[in-house]
């Protein structure tokens, strides 16, 4: 947890951001899987993680703006809880290390809810994302479920913020992206011909829990990385294949680490899949090259999408100028996905506040096939924490699909392509913070280029 | 998944049970930890998986008991979910599975819901235990979350099935428990001073994560075993400690493996730690040796506990007639947990449903501190699957209460028990079948007695 001034810092930048009303925080319980107290592994909500520092459940928070209160709403614990549990520090104690000076029962919640809506106060949420938030909107504010109203003001304060990564955070999201590299240096050493896709997934997840710390998202340990989020383990690895293998550490303060690599089955990668591989990787430094404060990441995307393909019309899958073909969105059958995203708190930071305010500060996003899941466009900033990922995918449900509705004939060449449709993908992924000037790589450097991978292996 | 007979026949079963009415099963959906798609490991609901074996998010089903339809709800893949998440059967496909016919699209619940209380029919629906099933009933059926009102005969139905394991169901069973084995064998091997509770835990996860399976629940690999289910890893252990390992794997099918062991630091136990865990062991067997149909489980624990007062007194550390302290409730203070539980698709098998159906066959639970935590009391028949896991437990919180209370002085001996309040706690645990005419050892034997354990270091 960082010092109570932070967290007082960033509240009273809150407030004044949002300036009026009371900011309804709904923290995170505990969710069963199949039943009640068979709990997953127990996530703080990242915006109450980021305003109250607490990662425990069954506390919720506000914040009066118009009465100038902050009280964190939560229970003590029963002797029955110590037993089975463990003991942890009182609320106030808790309460006390992140600056937060009033504590009330969770009984009390619904009352205080109740008293600033007859007294007229605007009561500012943010968007829910489990049910459980759901419910509680429901129960203290007659809010019907599905039909919530959240406030923009609040998500707008809450972006303004979160997006700015300080310096101690800029540290944390280090240390996860040490481990996260440790990670890939592991599946690196591990992956060959006759091991499963469970068994990399498993030594992978085996490095952060070492370290005590959780996964940032579910590992994509696959050999069908066409697939952009495969989470099935159940193949064994054979001669030929690649393994691609996307996955993250997340410290126990909660920031995020995200990388991915493609691996040979083999010592190396062959020709076949070497040729790919030059140009994703030709695309990734170009990419990389053009990170600075006040280039429009949305154009970078832009660039890293042509570079693929022009190297794909060097091979024969693509003819046709490659800037017409990216702006008309043909680069998609390769690359359907975004080139990167925000990171911090969140794998994807604040996906759940709204891409359009975190990644395209409130412009409308594309509603192209492709282009629609980059979910970062707008105009770098110093401190801005983001990923660099183009990948390039057969996928062969999508080609098939394009090809029978004669899509984009212009710049596909699908007889060639057709041919590839047992290639699997290839994604490389590191994750940048940009500076004054330029951008500085997170964590440590794993193996990129080709010649890199082989030399680990 | 069991092969499309199995379903039908449970389903036919379940239908004879209830008689009348419509049964609505809800299914589970994807669960998100910080925002919706960063979702924990998909778990579908256990009950849903005993009838209709599907492993999907996003399905509910119904029993229209009264008209003789069997429909599961759901929806078939867009072209973009193929692109990210892999393509998946047709909901056909995977509904002739498991003998379904029809099948209706997730919109069409609702109405045929409305349909159905139009008609006067009787839902029937389960006990919630996440709030995505509340909002379900809220939404389907107007149930206000918080007020619903589950079918006892629904729940009577299920639990009177899934209690008597079927052949198959112990085949898989045997899996989960054999690389539950593995888990603790590899602790085992693992644990010595200067490692961390986190490496620990983290080599026992890939042991079942490299075989494709899940935990069945969060894994306990503490040196402060005294709370009973501590998840903090943040301990480096050292010599003189005992590492608390309770931790179990499951199956594809999702079926459970529950073991617990107690392993010292060091190659040895110490003589002090020995005299504890050999009352530990002297427990355990007799519990075992006492398993077999018709006796009541609850007279097993009795049993169990005695002994363990017994050994206790023998000690110093209580006084008084043992069985006499049980009754009264004075082990409670070393042994506050259950000896047992049921255990198959769900490691404490049905708690949803609740421990009174499931474990006392309808009869009332004692509210008495310790034994109100046995969760099984029931006549043992054969097919039953249960956990044996007696333990003993030096709680410094629970000794300072009880002692601050004056309770149970004539059986307890406090001077004695304050001075092992740094002591920790011993659990061991192993996973039983009920057969004809006794019980036997599911998965593999790990080491139990100390010089078993010994053995292996």
């Amino acid at each position: 947890m960082f010092s109570k001034e932070t967290y007082m810092a960033r509240r009273a930048k809150l407030k004044q951001s949002v300036g009026s009303g009371l900011l309804l925080f709904t923290g995170n319980d505990e969710s069963g899987m199949n039943y009640a107290d068979n709990t997953y592994h127990f996530r703080q909500d990242s915006t109450f993680l980021y305003f109250f520092g607490l990662a425990y459940a069954g506390l919720n928070a506000i914040i009066d703006i118009d009465n100038d209160r902050e009280i964190i709403f939560g229970d003590e614990l029963t002797i029955d809880a110590i037993v089975w549990m463990g003991t942890q520090p009182t609320l106030k104690e808790k309460s006390d290390r992140v600056g937060i000076r009033e504590i009330r029962p969770s009984a009390e919640i619904a009352g205080y809810l109740d008293n600033a809506r007859s007294h007229k106060q605007e009561i500012h949420y943010l968007p829910t994302y489990r049910a459980e938030h759901q419910i509680k909107l429901f129960q203290w504010l007659d809010v019907i479920p599905g039909t919530e109203k959240p406030s923009v003001p609040f998500i707008l304060g809450v972006v303004n913020q979160r997006n700015y990564k300080s310096d101690e955070e800029i540290a944390e999201i280090d240390k996860a992206c040490i481990v996260t590299a440790d990670m890939h240096l592991t599946a690196m050493r591990t992956v060959r011909p006759g091991i499963t896709e469970a068994e990399v997934a498993a030594a992978v997840t085996e490095v952060a829990q070492a370290n005590n710390y959780q996964l940032s998202f579910p590992v994509i340990a696959t050999i069908n990385g066409q697939t952009l989020h495969n989470h099935y383990h159940g193949n064994t690895i054979k001669s030929g294949d690649m393994l691609l293998l996307d996955a993250g550490a997340e410290t126990e303060m909660g920031y995020a680490g995200d990388m991915s690599s493609t691996i040979p089955a083999d010592a190396r990668f062959t020709t076949r899949q070497k040729e790919i591989y030059d140009i994703a990787v030709a695309s990734h430094e170009a990419a990389v090259a053009a990170l600075k404060p006040g280039v429009l990441f949305e154009s970078i995307y832009d660039k890293a999408c042509e570079v693929i393909m022009d190297g794909m019309k060097q091979l024969g899958f693509a003819k046709g100028d490659p800037a017409e073909a990216v702006q008309a969105g043909a680069h998609a059958l390769f690359m359907p996905c975004g080139l990167g995203h925000m990171m911090g708190l969140d794998v994807h930071d604040m996906e759940n506040l709204g891409e359009v305010y975190v990644g395209y500060d409130g412009r409308p996003k594309s509603t192209q096939f492709g282009r629609k899941s980059l979910r970062l466009g707008r105009k770098l900033e110093p401190g801005f924490v983001l990923t660099i990922e183009p990948g390039i995918y057969f996928i062969p449900e999508l080609i098939d699909l394009w090809r029978s509705q004669d899509k984009f004939t212009e710049f596909i060449n699908y007889e060639k392509v057709a041919t590839y449709k047992d290639f699997s993908g290839i994604r490389n992924e590191e994750d940048y913070l940009i500076t004054a000037d330029g951008a500085r790589l997170l964590g440590k450097k794993i193996p990129l280029r080709t010649e890199e991978v082989e030399g680990l292996r």
